[in-house]
C-alpha cells in the first residue's frame, strides 16, 4: 500500500469538489500531485497551489511521480484520448465520464485486460450512491432480474417542480439551470441521454452484456404538456424520467429510456428533487432501494474518492459476469403498454400498435394508450423526433415475456 | 478461483435459503457438500439429499474436501465453537450470528491476521441489504459521520401495525410472530438486543472502533402505551426502533439503540412493515439511504451467497479503519433530549435530567421532556428494568456536542 499520488484532469466543479474531499479525508493516504486543465489562469470558486497546475497532458503522463490518472472533464472526446493513453501507460484511472465510457467500453475493458490497469467509474453512475460496486460484488451472482431507477437529477428535478410545486415546464429548467442541476444546453439531461450512458455502464455490471447506446431505445421530458401532467394527477400518479434494465427470461434481457407513470407504492414515487434513486431487484431478495444525491460538486468528488482508496488496496473490476456460460441477451422484441399523447401529428400513421386500449380525442390534445412493441418504438425513433408528441411507459408486467 | 465447497451448520430457515439460494445461483461455481444439523430425521420445509447430513462437526472440519465453513445456527455458544476451531483450521468462515459476532468480534479479528484466514458476515447485519461490505469498502474513508436506521424488522413490523393499522401491541406482537417474524421468546427483537449486536458490527466496519455490547444503551419497545402512541400522533411522528451510531467531534463518537421520535421528513419514516432502512451520513455526499427485506430465508440468504462468491475471488475484510491514525473513540458523555413516560415510579428520583423542559401529570400517566445526559441513562438503565416506563429520543444536534 503505497501512497496515491494523483494527476488529476479537470478542475471544474467536479474537479475542485475532488481537491476538497482528498484534504479533507486525512487517512486517505492519497495526495493531488498535479492538476491539468486548458486555462490556469480561469477564476475558480476554490483556489489550489498555483505550482499544482499544468496545461501539458505529457506532464502527467511522463511523471513518474504519478501512480493514478483522475480524469473528470467534460470533453467526451478529450477524456477518451486521455484516458486511453493512460491505460496504454500502464497507469490506472479513475474516470467520471459517464458519456465517454458508454461509448468506448469495450475497448477500454479489453484495455484493462491486455494491459493488466485497472479502470474505475463508480462516480460516472449515479454519483454517491454505489451503484457500480455494489453490482459488481455484492449482486456477484445470476439472481439479479431488474436495475430500475432515476439516474438523472437535473430532469428529476425540473418534474418535481411541475408535479409538486405546479410550476411550469419551463420555469422549472430554468430554475434547474439556475441551481447548476441542469447544463446550458439541457438536452443531454432532460432528452434521457444521460440516463442513458448510466444505464449502459450499469447494465454491463448487472448482467455482463454491453450494449451500445445507440441501440437502447430513449425518448425524454421536453415535450412533456400540461395536459400529461393533469393527465397523471387525476390517475393519482407522478411522472418520472425512469431507466430500466430487465431480464425478462433466462435467456433475454431488455433496456430502456423513458418517462414512466409511477404509482405511489413505488419506491421511486418518493424520489423527489434532484435526488437519485435505484430500485435492485432480484430473485431471492426482493427489491433493494438505494436513494441519495446523484450529483453535484461533492456527492460525485466522495465517490471519486471511494474509487481512489480501493486503488490503495488494488481493486479493480473483474467483469465477473461477462464471462457467465448462461448469459441473457438483448431484446427489443417485448411490448410494452405506452401512453402518447399528441395533436397535430397523425400519430397512427407513424406507430403500429399491437392493440389499442383507450383512445381520446380533445380539443386540447388527442391519447392513444395501446400495447406496442418496444422495436417498433425503436425503428420509429427518429420519426417521433422534433414532433409535439410525449410518449410513457406504463409499467406491466411484460405482456410477452417468455414465462 | 477454484470451486467453492460448503460445508453448512444449520439448516434451519437460514440453511434451507442457502440451499435453495445455492442451487438457483448457475453461475455460482459453489455447491454444499455436507449439512450439519442436530436431527437429520427433523421434518423441514425444504428437503436436501439425506446422503449430505451430518451429526459430526468433525466430519465437515476434517475434510479435505471442503473449502468454506458456512454458519447460520441459532445458539451463539455452538456459533462461536464451529467459526473459531474452523478459523483454526484455516477454513475460512461466512457466518451470519450477529449475537456471536458482537460478543467476540476482538478475538476473530485478531484470528483473522495471525492464521490468514478469511471471516466474512454480511448477512448478519440487516440480511440483503449490503451495508457491512459498503461501510467497509465503499465508505473507506474518514468522512463518514453516521450510521442510523431501523435495524430489527420484527420490532419494526409491531411499530407499524399499532401506527398504521392502529392494532394494540399484544395484537402486533401475536401476528408478528405467527407471520415469523419475531421468535418465540420475542424479547431479543423487541427490547433492542437484535439491533445492539448488528451496531457492535455496523461500528467495527463504520468507525474501525469495537465498542462491547454491555457499553451501550440499549432500550426496547415492551413498555409502549397507547398514551405513548397518541402522544405521538398528535405531534405527527412515528415512534421507531433506531439503533445510531453518529461521530460528534472529531474525537468523539457515540452509539445507541432506543425508541425514538421520527418526523415526516426522515428517511426511516417510511421503513414500514417487516423492512430494515439504514441512513449513511457523510461530510460530503450528505445522505445515502438503503432499503430492503432485513430479514427472512430467501434474503438472508442471498446475502450469504454474496460473502460465498467473495470468497471465489479471495475476498477479504481488511478493518482497514481500524489502522486510522486519528480515530474517534467512543463517549457517553453526550447529552439527549428525550421523552419519559412513566406513572407509578417515581421517575425523578431515578434519572437525574440536567434540565426539565415538559413536565405533564395526567389522570392515565405522566411524562417528562427533558435533557440528559447518555452516561446517567447508562447508569440508570438497571434501575428502569422491568418498570412501567417508555423512553424515547427526540433527535436534536446534540446539545453539547464540541463542534
Amino acid at each position: 500500500m503505497s501512497k496515491i499520488k494523483i494527476g488529476l484532469f479537470g478542475f471544474g466543479v467536479v474537479g475542485q469538489g475532488i481537491y476538497e474531499v482528498v484534504r479533507k479525508a486525512k487517512n486517505a493516504n492519497a495526495e493531488i500531485v498535479k492538476i491539468c486543465v486548458r486555462d490556469p489562469e480561469k477564476p475558480r470558486k476554490i483556489q489550489a497551489d498555483k505550482r499544482l497546475f499544468t496545461t501539458s497532458v505529457e506532464e502527467i503522463l511522463d511523471s513518474p511521480n504519478i501512480n493514478l490518472v483522475v480524469e473528470v472533464i467534460n470533453d467526451p472526446d478529450a477524456a477518451y484520448d486521455i484516458v486511453k493513453r493512460s491505460m496504454l501507460r500502464g497507469i490506472p484511472v479513475v474516470s467520471g465520464s459517464k458519456t465517454m465510457l458508454a461509448r468506448h467500453l469495450p475497448e477500454l475493458i479489453e484495455l484493462q485486460k491486455t494491459r493488466h490497469v485497472a479502470l474505475l467509474y463508480d462516480a460516472s453512475s449515479c454519483g454517491s450512491i454505489p451503484v457500480i460496486r455494489n453490482l459488481e460484488e455484492y449482486y456477484d451472482n445470476d439472481l439479479l432480474l431488474e436495475v430500475k431507477g432515476i439516474l438523472n437529477g437535473s430532469s428529476n428535478y425540473i418534474l418535481s417542480r411541475v408535479f409538486d410545486h405546479a410550476e411550469p415546464y419551463a420555469d422549472a429548467l430554468a430554475q434547474a439551470q439556475a441551481l447548476g442541476f441542469a447544463e446550458s444546453d439541457p438536452s443531454f439531461d432532460i432528452e434521457g441521454y444521460d440516463s442513458l450512458f448510466k444505464l449502459v455502464i450499469i447494465t454491463v455490471h448487472a448482467l455482463g452484456t454491453y450494449v451500445a447506446p445507440e441501440r437502447i431505445f430513449t425518448y425524454g421530458i421536453s415535450t412533456i404538456h400540461d395536459s400529461d401532467i393533469r393527465y397523471a394527477r387525476e390517475k393519482g400518479v407522478k411522472i418520472k424520467l425512469v431507466a430500466q434494465v430487465v431480464k425478462v427470461s433466462d435467456e433475454h434481457f431488455t433496456m430502456f429510456v423513458m418517462p414512466e407513470f409511477v404509482t405511489p407504492d413505488k419506491y421511486i414515487y418518493s424520489v423527489d428533487d434532484e435526488y437519485n434513486g435505484v430500485v435492485i431487484r432480484g430473485e431471492c431478495y426482493d427489491r433493494q432501494f438505494m436513494f441519495g444525491k446523484g450529483a453535484g460538486s461533492l456527492p460525485t468528488a466522495s465517490s471519486i474518492l471511494s474509487d481512489i482508496m480501493a486503488r490503495l488496496h488494488d481493486y479493480r473490476y473483474e467483469y465477473k459476469k461477462m464471462n457467465y456460460v448462461q448469459k441473457p441477451g438483448y431484446t427489443t422484441d417485448i411490448t410494452l403498454k405506452v401512453y402518447v399523447r399528441y395533436k397535430e401529428t397523425d400519430i397512427h400513421n407513424i406507430l403500429h400498435f399491437d392493440k389499442i386500449r383507450e383512445q381520446y380525442i380533445g380539443e386540447e390534445s388527442n391519447y392513444v394508450i395501446g400495447d406496442i412493441l418496444l422495436s417498433e418504438l425503436m425503428d420509429k425513433r427518429s420519426q417521433l423526433s422534433g414532433r409535439d408528441v410525449f410518449l410513457a411507459n406504463i409499467p406491466i408486467f411484460f405482456l410477452n415475456r417468455d414465462r
